[in-house]
């Protein structure tokens, strides 16, 4: 579908009132990024996202809005809050106004497109490197990584999306296991902490970090350390997958 | 509005797509129980929802909503999950075929209320006294608590919903307080420790929780204990409401 049989006729194929948005969290040289697009013909950047089908589910839209947006694939995507906010999109109205003369179809007040639209976000942890060329299309002039603490200036209430997944996030690590596709294969217990200091913000106690991650069962030691380093050398640990997947599921278990 | 005008013309006041639901939680006798109502013109028990208000927010239409059909107001609501299910609302449909005839109007395949609906719920917990007369409205005929685990026949996807609002309530404890609302203002040890089993749904090691619960600081030691026992009776205790607030909106810190 191009944009002028969208803007034309996009209400037949997708729900007017409803939207999917996907906050991308990558993790590299102890910074925690996220995926933006920048918008071809308004001015800022956004989340990956799109209108919901009148065929899909909202984590089937999700899928397909990433993959076509990002080419991403195959992600483990949570949905974490519906955004219902009243004017979340007016401005939106006012730049499709002037968008639609430039390809010379009327996007009035009552235009489909105008209309209110609540937004389901939907949130993921991905494997930086493993996104090599994040692409544009139709739509967007530019997709890339932005550090979560040097945002652009943001579209509709994007920013306030990207907060309230970075809190759900930093809850998450206290009831779900999180690492798999963030980590190597095989990694210390000092890499493992790195990844939660980034992602809660704020240094945690060695010990106690230990201890809490033996106790949930998700790590199995390796029992190899790193090659080249002295006897001392730290031991190299994995995730117990089968654990690890429970855990995302049901929680890992209160003690 | 009467029941005709709002099969006529409701989709002037509400968004025809998006509807709430309410998970309302209580605790009694050391069972989890949950409020639903029964439909005059629907074969079955829902939670209290209904259609959102074009001028409204989500939060703002479940409050309406709940009060509404229940009376209850002031209530702590957290929004859990937003279903999409493309068939959820089809039974529905059937019905509200059938229901248009006995009120002489035709509510055929392209009548507003016969559109797909997504749904966001909402759960919350809440002290099961002072709910004194679930009432019903104009819609349902009866309003009640039943316990979790004797649920009745429930329409559409409300099962699930309610199951997914469980399943959301215990992951919830291992990092979010509970219990303000739910125990008398000073409680003991031991009755706030019912009171996680009861809602996770197995047993607690007694020295681990207690150790855990006083190491989040929402607890404050009254410096009594029950009256009319004997100088070995359990201390007495109550929540620091600061710190509580603070949990809830944050997260209790991960040590």
């Amino acid at each position: 579908m191009n944009i002028e049989e969208f803007v034309r006729d996009g209400h037949l194929t997708y729900m007017p009132s409803v939207a999917v948005d996907c906050a991308i969290f990558g993790f590299h040289d102890n910074a925690l990024k996220i995926l933006l697009l920048k918008w071809k013909n308004l001015k800022g950047w956004s989340l990956p996202g799109g209108y919901m089908k009148r065929s899909e589910e909202a984590e089937e839209a999700a899928r397909r809005l990433l993959n076509e947006r990002t080419g991403l694939d195959k992600i483990f995507l949570q949905q974490y809050h519906t955004f219902t906010g009243i004017d979340r999109t007016k401005a939106q109205g006012i730049e499709l106004e002037s968008f639609g003369e430039t390809i010379g179809l009327e996007v009035g007040p009552d235009h489909w497109l105008r209309q209110r639209v609540i937004c389901i976000g939907y949130y993921a942890l991905v494997e930086y490197s493993k996104v090599k060329n994040p692409r544009a299309d139709s739509f967007t002039e530019e997709c890339c990584w932005c550090n979560i603490n040097e945002l652009p200036h943001l579209l509709f209430d994007h920013q306030e999306m990207i907060e309230m997944a970075v809190r759900t996030l930093r809850l998450q690590l206290n009831f779900q296991p999180v690492g798999l596709n963030l980590l190597p294969l095989k990694f210390t217990m000092n890499e493992l902490q790195k990844l939660y200091e980034t992602l809660l913000g704020y240094p945690l106690d060695r010990g106690n970090f230990r201890k809490k991650m033996l106790s949930t069962g998700i790590l199995r030691k390796t029992g190899e350390r790193p090659t080249g380093k002295a006897h001392k050398a730290p031991h190299l640990y994995s995730f117990n997958k089968q654990e690890y997947v429970k855990g995302l599921k049901s929680g890992m278990k209160f003690s």
